[in-house]
């Protein structure tokens, strides 16, 4: 569901949702400091925009711990530590206080040995990746993240899916805040081709083959077939399968295949990597360096006159500052249900 | 130029060819030991069948060595160590010698600490990413590298090149060998268009915006704007940023926008990562972790009736035992004109 497109729409501020979620949250068994991360999380991404992994994801997070998939007690545990990699066994926890933490340890690792990674295996879904991304930047840190998913797209030169959607994340300290990179694997996320066939509209760019094998822009074709195109097409397909190998080697934990369906996803593998940028050689120019980079973009010729050139990451804090002031916006009849619970 | 096209091959045996490299670069003023390192690499490249970054551009290598671009003498240096991570200055020598350096240095420190971060600030193109890759891999590491390049290609939403047709290589052990990515941010390379081009093909996907700003699969249009796809579009444009920036502020080194001009590509910036599997607590299970997920996507069922699916790397393997047996295919001119450098 996209907030921009729905008429029947509620403007929340952010502290009555945090508030909202955390009721609900301890409602269902939650120990309050797990239940504020996880209220803050899924408040904050929704106050960014990302409201796909923010309250419109929130009943679903909730219908996941009452079914057991999520388990609100659990904490991660350390199954094996070598050099500047730690392994940890995520218990099946809540995701986004998993990942939170996983983060954290990445940071300690690399504030000591330069570079940390730190790998869940069992872990549960942390909704939005630039989360993770964003913590670390704020920091200082620069981060690579991914995670493996549930079995959503095919292989190349394949029908049925083998694949995951799976996210990677990057992100860079940046004056006022951060870069970030947050992508999945999939063109167009299913809830944006969904989004898309409910207004009977078209793609802006090819999202997926239709039933004669033919690249479409028509959401509700590829909705029908299941098969969406991967990013660079062989070449996103390729950069799934290493995500998912390295996710499920490096943690010990599951891959996609063995995740198996989106029906419930549970149990996937998460790698997060911080690098130390503060003892290089060339801390004091870092700063210039990435916003003479980012200078150097914003120089382009544009293709249309409103077209404004950003970086990842940069319409977030926009977002954020609209949103603040106005509310988040959410589906009243969403939020009804989300009051309800 | 591709190979397959061509119609006056010669196929030249791989030990012919690097001998004939070895000759040329010593005469170019390269001691032994390097020329015979870069004699090597260019050979397996084309062995394997890159021979873009193989055979067809040793002419180009060659030039650079003679107008003083790339330094044959020159060794690289190191700036800093800090914990886990090593900044070496590339002091502008051969880019794959450099290059099999810095894995093999990444390689060290991943078996000391469990994972190693290697920098190469001033270097040169290293040819074939790859190549670094399958070094790792071979001896049983997880590798993940990348470089920024000179300008090529457009910021999202921007009509003018700003940008790095950067590569992005991770790789993986498993048997017979290793699973090996390696890709680079635009749809498709200069090279591989103008080939289309000059036969009058389309290509098989939409690769570029034409001059009135719409996506085309004509390479002839794509040429002319200079305006190559990124893959995923603005994933791949967002991806390439942040390589660009992680590669300049961790080697301390140029990013894209300084590097400028293709026509004298130098002094590039690349990262080198190794990661120690041998010390992890689910070594043991591993290899067969790996297969499963490979004989998975075999499972998938093939769009055609002759449609393979393969992993990334699966076909170096089969193209250099067909080349092997046969010779490497070159163009008769090009080896005319490599014969006579």
């Amino acid at each position: 569901m996209d907030q921009n497109l729905n008429e029947k729409i509620v403007k929340i501020p952010l502290n009555e949702m945090q508030s909202v979620f955390l009721r609900i949250l301890m409602d269902y068994g939650m120990e309050k400091t797990k239940a504020k991360k996880c209220a803050e999380i899924f408040a904050v991404n929704s106050l960014e925009g990302i409201y796909s992994h923010g309250v419109n994801r929130f009943p679903r997070f909730v219908k996941y711990i009452s079914e057991g998939y999520i388990k609100t007690d659990a904490v991660p545990t350390m199954m094996h530590s070598t050099g500047s990699i730690e392994q940890w066994e995520g218990n099946l926890g809540p995701g986004p206080v998993n990942a939170t933490f996983a983060t954290d340890r990445a940071i300690g690792l690399a504030d000591k040995n330069g570079i940390g990674l730190v790998t869940l295996a069992n872990t549960n879904h942390w909704m939005r990746g630039g989360t993770y991304g964003w913590q670390a930047a704020r920091k200082g840190f620069v981060f690579i993240g991914w995670a493996n998913t549930c079995v959503n797209m095919p292989a190349w030169g394949g029908k049925d899916a083998r694949l995951g959607n799976n996210p990677f994340v990057i992100a860079v300290p940046h004056d006022p805040e951060a870069i970030v990179l947050d992508f999945a694997m999939t063109q167009f996320s299913y809830g944006k081709m969904e989004s898309f066939s409910r207004e009977g509209k078209k793609l802006p760019y090819p999202g997926g083959f239709n039933k004669n094998g033919e690249l479409t822009d028509d959401p509700g074709e590829i909705l029908e077939t299941m098969r969406p195109v991967p990013i660079g097409y062989w070449k996103g397909a390729g950069l799934s399968i290493l995500l998912d190998i390295m996710a499920a080697i490096l943690s010990g934990g599951l891959s996609t295949h063995q995740i198996g369906s989106c029906e419930k996803e549970t149990g996937i593998s998460q790698v997060f990597m911080a690098i130390n940028i503060k003892n290089l050689h060339n801390f004091p120019s870092i700063q210039s360096s990435v916003t003479n980079i980012i200078n150097d973009q914003k120089k382009s010729i544009p293709v249309g006159e409103d077209t404004k050139i950003r970086y990842p990451g940069e319409n977030v804090v926009q977002t954020r500052i609209r949103n603040l002031e106005t509310g988040i916006p959410v589906d009243g009849g969403l939020w009804k249900k989300i009051l309800n619970l």
